[in-house]
């Protein structure tokens, strides 16, 4: 068994510091142990005590009858380091640090949790700052959580990693007052050394568990979460995470609590979506979803069947499900049939429509179970939800009862929605692992990922193509930023680089027409800003041109330029910008949206992190608002897609062959032609820096 | 006393049809008004009882000792008709009819409905299809609704009108459980008589009550409740609405349910937003909003400071706080000076930071009460938002007394996040009108509508302008067209009306350089599709592209056009659309958005009901993504948006001028120029009616 399945399942615990007195925090995990069920051996260390909860207390690790598997430290946090030291030498294989006052409070904390890192050795630890782990599958509980007070936690198929021992507790306690249930939930603190992708990776091989709930504040090691996420797809586990640092404020906040660097949070959504890890949009969500899809029922499509004995509460579920993108179609004619013989000659209208009525005899807990049925057998459905309206006050376990049988009957996903405060049916509901929720709005978001299916990566090899010979290092100017382009397979719009006036009257001839004429240069950034850019000259005009340039960068005190470019005067159907982004927490990405000023205004852009495959690049494209113009929008032609998709591969391929080598690199514009004319790159830059040493 | 509020507080209440059988719907009216403590007479009506519930049973109306102020029928829809009339013949002020089976059923029910509104003669009327109406002020209970299974309801701050019956005891059910208190709960449901606005007017002249909570479908006379609602504004009683209909699926089942034709979403946003209503964007949100309002707590601006013991919780409030806008910025020296003096040595840091971090200090409740009284003493924030963790499950009672103190010392808005489930201590802050919430996002929702202020409605007077004498009738060609927007005030480009080649040649020598031409027809839609636009021509090239449009329409089997239309070659720095629409349910409107292609894409457009004011003009544009645009984006000059607001009101002006004559209106184009130099309408249709008769 490895480190942390053995502070997982231990079969010995030493609580470090534990008090006889059960009123103080530290009076709580020998309790807590007991309470709950552990049935290994509890060993309470204490030299103030000789007894705790009717257990010998020990006065010092060395004293121990055996190496604990696992401990739970409760020391403040200037007496934690030596404990540890001690637990270490005498072979114990993880421990459980509650104390905070180490890296999270800045200052001194920090050399702290490296002098604890260091007093473990080969010896695992959970924390410090952490409320510890619970283990419900098995009832052992390495906490102090106040959440582990209540009696009868229920064990069920969601295992949780938290990076807030806060968050741990409540979780815990709203799902208990739910009956939803856990398998395990594990607060990994700072993570001074087990972080939350070792311990997801640990919790995705227990089979006592479906589904992966996580609290994130940042990620330590996206490289490896991203192969633990693939994993999960490939095991059919969903991940559920709620991330904070959406906002400048949560995001201040999160990072000056785990000490972890967030990233920008839209890096985060992307590495979500490719890694089809399901984003809880609220912390509500974190729960509500992840007991959905502990069901271990799906929804094959969008066609959604609503039941309801109060017209109000139908109504919410109907507004809440179409405002997300399910349809409500009207029973076929059997079903119709079915629940309409249910029903009063007053009422049989309700059975014809969605949601389906059945008023006051839905009350009846036998045609209510009927009528559920009769949804769930037909075949115009993908899932139903079920209204419990105020009348079932008075009949709770019948009513349950009526939902959780047709749920035992069925593959479907059979969602309830709880419209009056009814705690007793949600309960029973969630107990049984039928999704019970009181928020029209949890119904339309545990739909929408219950009907999502896993994703499995498939990102093109990084190592398919070699950076180019000889590079340059520094600063790219734009000719030589599009050659780079054009060596990865982004053609340029044809153009000649020319070190003077003459040369440029001359490619302009060559070029025949009208032209652009830019001025060449690496130090300037925005050239339309120093009049460094003409459009429609003829050869003609070309010498004046390229005087007045000269002589405006003069003024504006520019260095002088390298030299011009002269291109064709391309046309686009629409402009796009495609551009590479470096994220200090997660890496390099790659982000393609509509170019020009208004796209600006409107943000239409989409990210990825690299590698990415053709399913990816296709998948950005079609993000996009811009796609409808891509697809022809109101009557213009429809786009070249598959040559935007091809250039978006190419610089990601470019991006991964030149790795550390790349500092930035942007193609804004990039044209992009009607079908079979292809993409071109109208301006462009680079930055590249030299190959660090392996 | 009005009939309405003889409802509201009878001092006697008829029965009709009520069994003595408790476990039966019938059973229940006259149970919950005796638990509840109504103090009138109470008269059974049932022929085959001879006592219920102690209280002496008449066999009819008829033979009742008094006219009773008010009458609940619990009789099913097939004899419902004579006890209205009944009832209506002995002289009561208002009957509750709670049986379905009328409009809401379609068929034969909307006249079985019309029969009953005959029936009730001038006696008043509350459904039918409705679960009645609570007031909790005067302990007073007109309704079967099982949520009055509950003993111990408190009374508050808050009265309800819904248009649902299951929504009321949802609500009710809900509140009670959080503790807190309505005055008065009406469900409306068909509204054959009374409907929701009649209650509002009602109720907003009730002491008892500051927020009212509305839970709507459709509105039967927007301008009652355009009326009512500044009424309220004007009171400082902020209403708040919770609308269904904002999907499809969730439209067509409210007008399923309530027979009230639901109108566009945006429409019933605009005129929310133009009365000041609050709407809530979930179910939930109607419950939280009015709550934190009923507090008479309001919070001056968008600074929080959010006090926790634990960090998650903190994180999760910063981070939902952030999203919406607010700011937490750190306390100033005075205030984290106060903190860290109740704080240890290790745990002073967090008193400089926001969220402000007391940890394990912060669990004791009078380190607790300090910090959360220094943080209300701090000129430095408008509100707070304080944490309760899982710590104070183990003293619920010594925790919100601590809070409960601070709050009732201050002017600001106190909120309360409980991160466990700790239904214990939401009840007792709810109670003392402490507004606490289980959800991050809820703390977020709720301070927004804190820091709004009461719209006071300030439109131009409709009657301002008279319509012009002898106008068209039918669709106007586009001279025409802006002709009429010009006699209002809106600018068109220069131009000319002309009827041949010969005249269209003479124009534009007049106007001098490259000119428009255009087809001009009132049967042409889209000039722009038979090739009837052409933009640059000189004078000379004239005759040819006149014959040539000629052409192209006969060969398109247009109808002959009445001539050509040339125009100066007007330059725009953004282009806008102004529009006119009527809304079959509330009415005109106009809408202003960002023209152009793009602009659809993005769907940048913003409404108002008519009749609007300046300063409604003014936000339309400042609503706008394209204010930035407006602005001057980019280094691009900044736009004449005073002429532009001035264009909208003349806009509107007309619309209001002309009533109901006008069916369409459209400009777009319209050309905004730089500063100074006003907007032009550069294409635009519209199409009127005759006057109707008054």
């Amino acid at each position: 068994m490895t480190a942390i399945g053995k502070l997982l399942r231990p079969r010995s615990v030493a609580v470090i510091g534990a008090s006889a007195d059960s009123s103080r925090m530290t009076g709580r995990p020998v309790g807590y142990l007991q309470k709950h069920g552990f049935t290994g051996a509890i060993y309470p260390v204490n030299p103030r005590a000789k007894e705790i909860a009717g257990l010998p207390c020990y006065p010092d690790v060395a004293s121990l009858p055996e190496a604990p598997d696992a401990a739970i430290i409760l020391l403040g946090a200037d007496k934690v380091e030596p404990a540890v030291r001690a637990l270490a030498e005498r072979g114990t294989a993880a421990a459980v640090v509650l104390a905070g006052g180490f890296a999270e409070s800045g200052g001194e904390g920090g050399s702290r949790q490296q002098a604890l890192k260091q007093a473990a050795g080969s010896m695992r630890l959970l924390g410090p700052n952490t409320i510890g782990l619970v283990n419900l599958t098995d009832r052992i509980t390495l906490s102090a959580t106040g959440a582990l007070e209540v009696g009868d936690l229920p064990a069920g198929r969601i295992s949780v990693v938290s990076q807030s021992g806060g968050i741990l507790g409540s979780l815990l306690s709203r799902a208990a007052d739910r009956g939803i249930g856990f398998a395990k939930l594990v607060a990994t603190g700072n993570e001074a050394d087990l972080d939350s992708t070792d311990v997801l990776e640990e919790l995705l091989d227990d089979p006592a568990a479906d589904v992966i709930a996580m609290y994130l504040e940042g990620l330590r090691r996206p490289d490896r979460f991203r192969t633990a996420a693939q994993r999960a797809a490939e095991l059919g586990k969903p991940i559920v995470v709620f991330k904070v640092g959406r906002s400048e404020a949560g995001e201040r906040s999160a990072s000056s609590h785990t000490g972890a660097l967030a990233g920008a949070d839209r890096m985060f959504d992307a590495l979500f979506r490719q890694l089809g890890v399901i984003r809880a949009q609220t912390f509500s969500d974190l729960l509500d979803i992840s007991a959905a899809l502990a069901s271990g029922k799906r929804a094959a499509g969008k066609r959604i069947a609503v039941l309801t004995s109060t017209g109000g509460a139908g109504t919410l579920l109907a507004d809440a499900c179409g405002i997300t993108g399910f349809a409500l179609p009207e029973p076929d004619a059997a079903t119709a049939g079915r629940i309409a013989a249910l029903l009063g000659e007053d009422e049989k209208a309700g059975a014809a429509r969605n949601p389906v009525d059945v008023t006051l005899a839905g009350v009846k807990p036998e045609v209510f179970r009927s009528a559920i049925a009769a949804l769930l057998d037909s075949p115009s459905y993908d899932a139903v939800v079920t209204v419990v309206g105020s009348s079932a006050l008075a009949q709770p376990d019948l009513v349950a009862g009526a939902v959780t049988e047709c749920a035992a009957r069925t593959d479907k996903s059979l969602l309830v929605y709880v419209s009056p405060h009814a705690p007793r049916i949600v309960e029973l509901l969630n107990r049984q692992r039928v999704p019970a929720f009181t928020a029209p709005e949890s119904i339309a978001t545990v739909l929408e990922a219950l009907q999502r299916r896993p994703v499995l990566f498939a990102p093109e090899s990084a190592a398919a193509l070699s950076a180019p010979a000889n590079l340059p290092v520094g600063p790219l100017n734009e000719a030589e930023s599009k050659a780079l382009f054009a060596d990865f397979g982004v053609p340029a719009t044809r153009e000649f680089a020319v070190v003077d006036a003459a040369g440029a009257a001359a490619a302009a001839a060559q070029l025949g027409g009208k032209v652009v004429l830019k001025i060449l240069s690496r130090h300037v950034a925005h050239k339309s800003d120093v009049g460094g850019v003409r459009v429609g000259l003829t050869a003609e005009e070309i010498p004046a041109a390229c005087a007045e340039m000269l002589e405006r960068l003069r003024q504006a005190g520019a260095p002088t330029p390298e030299g011009f470019l002269v291109g064709e005067l391309a046309r686009a159907e629409v402009e796009m910008i495609l551009g590479f982004h470096r994220d200090p927490q997660l890496g390099p990405a790659v982000l393609l949206g509509l170019g020009g000023v208004t796209a600006e205004l409107f943000e239409d852009s989409t990210l990825r992190l690299l590698p990415i495959g053709r399913t990816d690049a296709e998948a950005m494209v079609g993000e996009l608002r811009a796609a409808k113009l891509l697809a022809g929008y109101r009557g213009a032609p429809p786009c070249d897609v598959p040559a935007l998709v091809d250039a978006v591969l190419a610089f990601a391929r470019m991006a991964g062959a030149l790795g550390e080598r790349l500092v930035e690199a942007e193609i804004n514009p990039l044209f992009v032609g009607q079908v079979g004319q292809g993409v071109r790159a109208v301006d462009g830059l680079a930055v590249l820096q030299s190959a660090t040493p392996a």
